[in-house]
């Protein structure tokens, strides 16, 4: 079931430039960061709330660390955006194979390694009214709370 | 000080079929719905989470009443997809004179009427990375979580 929105992710040129642009306008502070390789992007994630259901929800700012990324190909058609979103889930796993059964196309055959090791999924955005929606399932309780 | 994702806002050509596609696939309730003439559109809104700041989090389903509203022509040129992001504050007045001072353009002169009573302001997508941004001062405590 997801409990939450568990983050926007925000494609952008320059990670350091988008970064200084939410704490100069808004006050909100990198709470985490990280590269991930796979993804091919470089992320900070910006904690904004906390959730009811004991998890919080984030901006994730996205800029791509090469330029075959999926990140990359998307800025170069979109501009700088909103990516996707996500939500949160206690079983990305169960929640994945019921949307497929559902006729929803799921990218991944198994979740992978997203933020602070998290495990992620995404469902095709053709199928979901033009929005790229990912499901996410946190590394374990508190994790959020970890940097 | 802006403390919650208020919502994802999310423009579609047709609002019934959107809830349906909402509800069918993840389970997401209708919790409140309604039309605003002055933006020309019809809207939903889903309600996700409840947020730390005693708020919540919602998806927010927009379809245009008119072909001149501004989320008629944003669905020509971009199709389905997020239309916007919306930060809660208990000072929507505030906030917005603060981030006009540093140089951001917020869209109204004076915060207008939004979802369920809420006053609401926008700030300039080329000002904030490509992100058109609302921020949104709910009508009363404890107007979430009413219909």
């Amino acid at each position: 079931m997801l409990t939450r929105i568990d983050h926007i992710g925000i494609a952008c040129r320059d990670l350091d430039k988008t970064v200084e642009f939410y704490r100069a306008t808004y006050g909100f502070e990198v709470f985490h960061s990280e590269v991930n390789e796979e993804q091919g992007v470089r992320e900070a994630m910006l904690k904004i709330n906390d959730t009811g259901d004991g998890g919080a929800s984030y901006l994730q700012l996205l800029e791509p660390t090469r330029p075959d990324s999926t990140v990359a190909k998307w800025l170069e058609k979109n501009g700088e955006g909103v990516h996707h979103i996500a939500f949160g889930t206690a079983d990305v796993d169960g929640d994945a194979e019921a949307i497929r059964g559902k006729g929803v196309r799921v990218l991944y055959d198994e979740p992978r390694i997203g933020s602070m090791g998290s495990r992620i999924t995404f469902l095709h955005p053709k199928d979901c009214g033009g929005v790229l929606t990912e499901l996410v399932t946190s590394a374990e309780p508190g994790a959020h709370e970890a940097h």
